[in-house]
């Protein structure tokens, strides 16, 4: 149907006693296109416009519902002025919700409030009664159980009323008015045309600890390729860190046509074991394990110990083969061909990836294609993975993420996406919203207070909170930032305290981040001897290592619930360029935390901080006590302004716990 | 359907090859559900966010097409960034248009840009002109006519070139890529998933100048009801003022029940005339002419001899009827009845209107009502009106204004509609939206620099401005706003300017106007001996009357194309609360007005003016002349600011002319 047959009316089969507007619905995503997220324990917030013509008064409803339940749940909307209402409900079940909203004209709210007025400027009111009666009466027509009764006692006394004083009492008491607002008729009423959707993942999709490390480093011997065995002692030190989720490049076979040497190079040694994003070789493709890693059993087992230490698995999925892929054979439609007959490998030019094909979903026979990447992730699903960082997702189409996500979470509701995207802010934004539970973002090259302002303010506000889960990442394997090159220790430092704390969800790549590895190939972003391409050995305990720091930031992050949400962030004046400053805070203002941030790695820097007691509930002529949980340190603090000085090799932050209220005895036990 | 079956992928059946994503196609009203309006000569100009996964090139296409036609014109959009595209189109037709937008994926133009980077880098691409090759091979294949063989010639050329140079001048000849673009084949696009509509009407919805009177007042004898004959004689002044819209309030017969005497009194002396807007006795109805006005005949006639003077008659229709009305005894059904059986009068505490029954559109006989409605417009157009003024719109239902106004311009499509609504905001939005052709405004009550600045940016920013044509009016019978009590001659000469160049429609109830009345009921914003309740004698040709300041006014406006339009509208920096100072220009900026208003009415007010010359495209070491059109004084700026002196006493206005170049010839003509 073409919009402007809606428009002309036709196909529209509402009676012409529909009187409800309802507009700017929020949240909707694209025009309720693509649903928001939460996890059970969140709130959502739904604004409308809902108005009618005239002078009757509105009664606004919010409804919502699970996919499991047949019937809506109703919430009373507040008005906000001008036409605007706000509800709220609160997602308890780990399932999909639908949410909606009703207006009702409520002609009883109306007379009665035009009787108030007519009795303050004592007019005759004497027949409005009986007006009102017959209002009740009519309400009464369609409420329900005891109601009826009630409503047609409450008409009778109103009918009957002689004196303006009683009769008001009874048309203004509160009972009647709920009672009302809970019996009007839906035919006096609309509903929002649009079931809007909230898709709800379990707690780990918005708060989490990533880490991630090369499998085949570990085995403790130069030169030997590691084992999932060997990974399985690195866990309880993963686990005393905080790190909630361990996640693996791709564990399986790696092609050896075109191998990449160390460094990236085209000349690959005798023993260098590849890219693990080459995948497929004789020993198999994306459901087979590398021979020298294990077995799928020992895999397995690996998980399944790494649970005990509450840490879950992450696979890496990379839908790209090496050309020994055995799909290059079976399936040669799904590969590009060049006109000399070689197949067409991965380039960005002037950047050649010679080790990799791509898969062409382009292809003719994208069905099967599409089905057998499915059962890619439904086979790793049965392995007992249920979370996936799906490498390159950009360079996929929407419409197949879409499907394949929806796909899988039919089989395994509880799977949880990581988008693995660097790309247009349009694309990563498109690709959140076909599914992904959480994705990779700029963080990693912001910088300046004024940049991670924006960023923050970009991805808290608006559409993209309601839909956008950022996970932070400091370093990855492809990329040794700038700034972790040249800021030594402190650099690290900070950017661990800012992922961890301007995010709910972040991640490192170890050890290389917690050894502050900064050797990087000359002029570019890239570690030099990268992972990729070779077996490292790590001193993981080495001297200057950050693994009680990481330690610290975990617990913290885990006992201060603030920290468990992304979209509370609020930040703070301090006058210094070099000084970052923001708070977040619980709903009810009872875990309220202020982190500082020295975005300078080299100099002191200090300022006086605004501390907005104001917004935090704090007296302005009482003391409060910050609590630095990174340090110890306790100060006690009264007053709008605060200074701060952080000297960069001591602690480049503070991470304040504020207490809003000392009581004497909650002091003693606090600087116990 | 469900949204979440949407979602979820049901009832989709594009393949899975489509790889584009379209989001936020602007301008879209309430997701499509109403159309935009222009005139024939504006332009619409189209944004949205178009884009694919991976590194391929789009190339983003707008389509419009007028209602009348099957296939779509296209447009090529431009890219903006940030994978935003823009585009326009320009109304050609009074008709109305759809538009929507496509996007392609442009292999050929993502070869072409790999293909030089190779180049660039010395990379070996030899293979790649076969690529390139190809490609254009398969585009050939959707290509039509001659098409199809150029591209077979082009593609031969590649394939046999073993030069880069030369084979990189084929791939990058302006020829072949613009024969590329008209011929990328569909199934490598996708297109937005509505049709967008344009309303477009005639050029008086954009720009008029409306003339209120009280036919019944210009009988020229104290005491005689005045006839349309009467009317006549009026004409050619009228017109000589510049006014296009001649609007009479309603002239169907008056009731007597109940008849308002002088001053909205209750008591009705002998010989008073009654409220036009209380309508219908037993001389009948809506589609009666009030018999001491004259009959049908005379009232064509009237009519007939306006368009002589290129002006429009516009006709009030006020849904509502005196309790005389024949409709009350045919169709009781379609008012509302007390408990007493009395008949419930319009009201709205405390205030009450007991000449008038509001119809009860909530009534079971809801469609008959609604064609009997319908009935009265297309009676009135079939007498030759085009124009109406709707009382009250805000009363009575949007849906049925929505059904009613298309209704109408099926048969009469080049009727205009203004919209009476004085009451919220969004109320009066939505009425626009439902299909109203002009609106009313708070205009009436905006006073300051800051108001006048922040509601003038709501109503030209943003979606409004797509859907919303502002009306501007000073005064009304209903409302002698408080600065025109007490401000005096300057302030009616103020709000005329105000009015007429901020808003490319406005209108002046007169010659209450014109003769500057200002006697209010103590402590109300209503005029003192209203016309809505007596026949008044009005002294025209008055020492003071504002004809002559009126008449240029009107005259400026016809002669500058930039005061036709609202939406153009940029205020300016000027060192003085008192002082307002906005500019607009045409889009080649050919026609530029720079108006300044002192919002003072009692003092003279100065202060410096920052010209915005980088905005006006005007040299900062260069002379340029500002030309008061209203006062005819010239002046010969230079450089960024200007110092403005107003007296009200004298002009409280510029409305200057900016001449940006001053050449020899010119400044000679021009000072003559």
């Amino acid at each position: 149907m073409f919009e402007s047959d809606k428009i002309r009316g036709k196909g529209n089969d509402q009676g012409g006693r529909e009187r409800i507007a309802i507009e700017r619905v929020w949240p909707e995503i694209e025009g309720g296109k693509f649903p928001i997220k939460r996890i059970p324990g969140e709130n959502v917030v739904v604004g409308a416009d809902i108005f009618a013509e005239g002078h009757d008064d509105v009664t606004a409803v919010l409804l919502y519902r699970t996919m499991k339940e047949d019937t809506w749940h109703e919430i009373r909307m507040a008005p906000l002025g001008n036409d605007r209402w706000v509800g709220s409900f609160r997602i308890e079940e780990e399932v999909d919700y639908f949410y909606t909203v009703r207006g009702y004209l409520n002609e009883f709210s109306s007379w009665r409030k035009d009787l108030e007025k007519k009795i303050k400027t004592s007019q005759n009111a004497l027949i409005d009664f009986k007006i009102g009666a017959q209002i009740i009466e009519k309400i009464a027509k369609s409420a329900v159980g005891e109601n009826v009764k009630q409503l047609r006692n409450w008409a009778q006394k109103l009918t009957e009323s002689n004196d303006p004083e009683s009769a008001l009492s009874v048309a203004t008491g509160k009972e009647l008015l709920n009672m009302i607002e809970t019996s009007l008729d839906e035919k006096d009423g609309a509903m929002y045309d649009k079931q809007l959707l909230v898709s709800v993942e379990r707690k780990i999709a918005a708060f989490s600890s990533w880490y991630e490390l090369f499998p085949r480093s570990w085995s403790g011997t130069p030169g030997q390729h590691g084992t999932f065995k060997d990974c399985e002692r690195l866990l309880p030190e993963i686990s005393r860190m905080g790190f909630d989720v361990l996640y693996l490049p791709p564990i399986h076979p790696i092609g050896e046509t075109n191998r990449k040497g160390r460094n990236n190079s085209m000349v690959c040694e005798r023993g260098d074991p590849g890219s693990p994003w080459a995948i497929g070789s004789k020993e198999g493709g994306h459901k087979a394990v590398h021979p020298q890693l294990g077995t799928i059993k020992e895999f397995k087992d690996f998980v399944k110990k790494a649970k005990k230490y509450n840490i879950e698995v992450a696979l890496d999925l990379a839908f790209q083969c090496s050309p020994d892929h055995p799909y290059v054979k079976e399936h040669p439609r799904w590969f590009k061909w060049r006109p000399d007959g070689t197949i067409q490998y991965a380039e960005n030019p002037p950047k050649k990836y010679e080790d990799i094909v791509p898969i062409n979903f382009n292809t003719e026979d994208w069905g099967d294609l599409w089905k057998e990447l499915r059962s890619i992730v439904l086979f790793w699903a049965e392995q007992g993975i249920r979370i996936f960082r799906m490498d390159n997702p950009h360079t996929k189409p929407f419409s197949f993420w879409e499907w394949l996500i929806d796909e899988v979470k039919q089989e395994y509701p509880d799977t949880i996406f990581l988008s693995e995207a660097f790309t247009r802010p349009k694309v990563m934004y498109r690709l959140a919203k076909c599914g992904f539970s959480q994705s990779y973002t700029y963080f990693t090259w912001r910088n300046t207070k004024k940049e991670f302002t924006e960023y923050m303010t970009e991805l808290t506000r608006g559409a993209v909170a309601e839909y956008f889960r950022p996970n932070f990442w400091p370093n990855t394997p492809d990329i040794l930032p700038e700034h972790l090159q040249f800021g030594g220790r402190p650099a690290f430092i900070a950017r661990a305290v800012l992922a961890a704390t301007l995010s709910s969800n972040f991640g490192i790549y170890g050890p290389a981040f917690e050894l502050c590895a900064a050797e990087s190939i000359p002029n570019k972003e890239e570690y030099f001897n990268s992972e990729k391409y070779e077996i490292k050995q790590w001193d993981w305990n080495r001297q200057g290592n950050l693994k009680d720091i990481l330690t610290r930031l975990n617990r913290i992050r885990k006992e201060n619930p603030s920290l468990h949400i992304t979209r509370n962030i609020r930040f703070c004046q301090i006058g210094n360029e070099n000084l970052l400053c923001y708070y977040k805070a619980t709903g009810d203002f009872s875990n309220i935390i202020l982190v500082v941030v020295n975005l300078d790695p080299y100099h002191t820097q200090s300022g006086w901080l605004q501390v907005p007691l104001d917004e935090l509930g704090i007296d302005k002529e009482k003391s409060y006590l910050a609590h630095d949980l990174l340090t110890g340190d306790k100060y006690i603090w009264q007053g709008e302004t605060s200074y701060i000085e952080l000297n960069p090799n001591n602690s480049p932050a503070h991470i304040l716990r504020v207490r809003r209220q000392l009581r004497r005895e909650q002091d003693f036990d606090y600087f116990l």
